[in-house]
């Protein structure tokens, strides 16, 4: 299993790399056979290709990425709450969510899932 | 699927039901055959007695707990940061959780998943 620090330390460069439109660094936190649900209700996106490129869509958007608290970690998962905010159209928009990404014994993460709704969303 | 007005309200009802020691309010919450994981990793707490029996002993701790951001709800999840903190042998702990429902067609809790690690324990 990967260790604590090892999963916080992933959450953070996560974090990291949507600041910096990094999709590469995005990339290189998954394992190749991942699944992302973004959000959670949503399709299930399955495998490097098709989150590579929901990675190039989203972070097209120049977003800015904040924790809002402690990244929280347990068995082999890493939960954290953040904002994701972007100008969209002259409008700014702000997303509170919490993102569960979940490990595998190299320390990839194998599971991603992104938690907020209609009420989690300020539009500007 | 339960609303997510009527999730989210379980979520701050929790809560409330945690600060004020009853127990029968937590339960209330939880379907019979619900399953209770606290801490993530720690082994599964399945159904009412079980259920029962660890809120019992968790709330004679006359705990605290408070948000600590708003509660998102996706698809048929709610999740929510929040703070536990209470006094031990004279010594007061505070934890940061990460608390994650699941709930079912009725809108009760049938999954409750707690994320905290040592990193998230602050003890007096």
């Amino acid at each position: 299993m990967p260790t604590h620090e090892h999963m916080e330390a992933a959450a953070h460069r996560y974090l990291q790399a949507l600041n910096q439109g990094d999709v590469e660094a995005v990339m290189g936190l998954y394992a190749d056979d991942a699944t992302v649900e973004d959000p959670v209700g949503s399709e299930l996106k399955v495998g490097s290709e098709v989150i590579r490129a929901f990675y190039t869509g989203s972070l097209g958007l120049n977003l800015s990425a904040a924790l809002e608290g402690p990244v929280r970690v347990a068995g082999c998962e890493a939960t954290f709450p953040f904002s994701i905010s972007y100008v969209y159209e002259g409008k700014r928009t702000i997303i509170h969510a919490i993102d569960l990404f979940r490990f595998n014994e190299a320390g990839k993460i194998v599971s991603m899932r992104a938690f907020f709704g209609p009420a989690n969303i300020e539009a500007g």
